[in-house]
């Protein structure tokens, strides 16, 4: 195999309860890379489609990413690289972490497949970092694994896959404003009440509970953030209004989607999500505010060969 | 059925990266509790042999569990308690709450199961009041239900049934000195630094993945505390010591049990928590402190009928 097109979805991280940790993959919108072998050595941008980044090599993450598995496989050839983005930058769905994690997923099926997933997020996390300043794995890994991962821990990594409710469906929803990711960061507290640490935790353990027993009821009474979305949901215009709307159309939850502005809802089925999209519409399309929504199944699979 | 006669085990609270919400239930140590139905109506305790507890029912910890579960029910008889207690009051391994349980599961069984085990924790968890100060299903819960189980809220009660590994076994020691509650509790910082709160809860999540994938070494991995025991453990002579034996001889994690003194450590096979016991009580047995130690399975029922 001398190229090969590929799929790297958007995905959810900080979800909910599971600041930091928690992540799931999503299926309707992603961007697609074509990555070629090359005689000449080392890894080359060719094409950049949708976005204006960087085609330099060690500015772009993608680029980044893809040196990193390249020093360390050492193989005979290059590579050449074309983006077709298509997850906006900045939209808190995971846009640099699919440039990242899809093209060292298509290196890897280049060279006949060496390097396990933890390894493969190891590589895309350098990449991640160019974007984010630091290198964590919350988008990565439900891009590369699927369904929903828990980061169990950055250095060493370890990733969890846990299991996918086969009827769940996300809607989401963006609304074009800046959040920078240094506001949305700094705006968080350094300590917190250990009272709310404890629900917290107590949710987090009741959500993997709920998706290891497919428990729609539990997931959605777990889908509660006590930490960070009262923070956070300042910085996106309407955040409650969509909330509500979005749990009293059905959803089982809601929440901010990484570190915003995008805002993601979870339910038991795609009837129910389309009914939650409807109902985030009116809400938006009552401001000045410019947005795109859109719902797509849980991804089990993560990145695909196209 | 007029007369029964039950087996309360008791039950770890505070299971490492579970503070407050986390425990399990043990099968080597309980009280042994007779309660028989009476014409005359109204609730008395008639017997405690092993501690000096107070016979008057509404000062009494399994009294005023019993009244809950009695005032409610109103039957048209009475009960007669007897308590065999062998956990010591305040050896952190829920004596309190053994006595709690078992009075109210008694009790349900005579009158023909009316109620649901999250009813009975409830009514058990009045009786826990008593000793405690306030009311709180952390060691209930694992005595009613059995097994590993998550307090998800207290209010509503809201308890969820982890899976257990079949070849887990506890080893305790309970060194015979007293850690007041309350200063367990005052030791405790109000606010926590919010990068700990997330490698405790990333850490609670992989536990809840690690019990139902049946993953012992994830299970070990996840046995953190990095929020209380640091304060804690300082209450109690030679925890690292133990601590250190423990995981030197093979335990997969090793905590204190509810808010101390006793240490917990959890094992994979009762050959290596055998070995533990030994190795824990070599540490003891160089100091003054009076000790005693015990190894047993997890007890996946809870509360026996003898």
């Amino acid at each position: 195999m001398n190229e090969i097109k590929i799929f790297s979805p958007a995905t959810v991280a900080n979800v909910s309860c599971g600041f930091d940790v928690l992540g799931f993959c999503l299926d309707t919108v992603g961007d697609e890379m074509v990555i070629k072998k090359t005689q000449e050595k080392g890894i080359k941008i060719t094409k950049i489609e949708g976005f204006n980044l960087p085609l330099e090599v060690k500015k772009n993450v993608a680029g980044v990413a893809a040196l990193a598995i390249y020093n360390d496989a050492k193989p005979e050839c290059g590579f050449e690289i074309e983006i077709y983005k298509k997850i906006k930058p900045g939209s808190g769905i995971g846009s640099s972490s699919a440039s990242a994690s899809g093209v060292v997923f298509a290196i890897n099926e280049l060279l006949g497949k060496p390097y396990s997933k933890t390894q493969l997020s190891t590589f895309a996390m350098k990449g991640e970092a160019v974007a984010s300043g630091s290198e964590h794995a919350d988008n990565i890994a439900p891009g590369i694994f699927g369904g929903f991962t828990l980061v169990k821990s950055n250095h060493p990594l370890k990733i969890l896959e846990l299991p996918t409710p086969t009827n769940l469906y996300a809607t989401l929803i963006h609304p074009q404003i800046e959040v920078k990711t240094s506001e949305a960061r700094d705006i968080l507290p350094k300590s917190i009440p250990m009272e709310n640490a404890i629900t917290q935790w107590s949710n987090l353990g009741s959500l993997v509970h709920a998706l290891h027993t497919n428990d729609y009821h539990l997931l959605g009474d777990s889908l509660q953030d006590v930490i960070v979305e009262p923070y956070r949901s300042k910085l996106i215009p309407h955040y409650n209004d969509v909330k509500e709307a979005a749990l009293n159309n059905g959803a089982l939850g809601c929440g901010i989607s990484g570190s915003g502005p995008s805002i993601f809802s979870l339910s038991e089925s795609l009837e129910t999500a389309k009914k939650v999209e409807k109902a985030i519409q009116e809400i938006y399309s009552k401001t000045e505010i410019e947005f795109y929504t859109f719902t797509s199944k849980i991804n089990a699979d993560g990145i695909k060969i196209l």
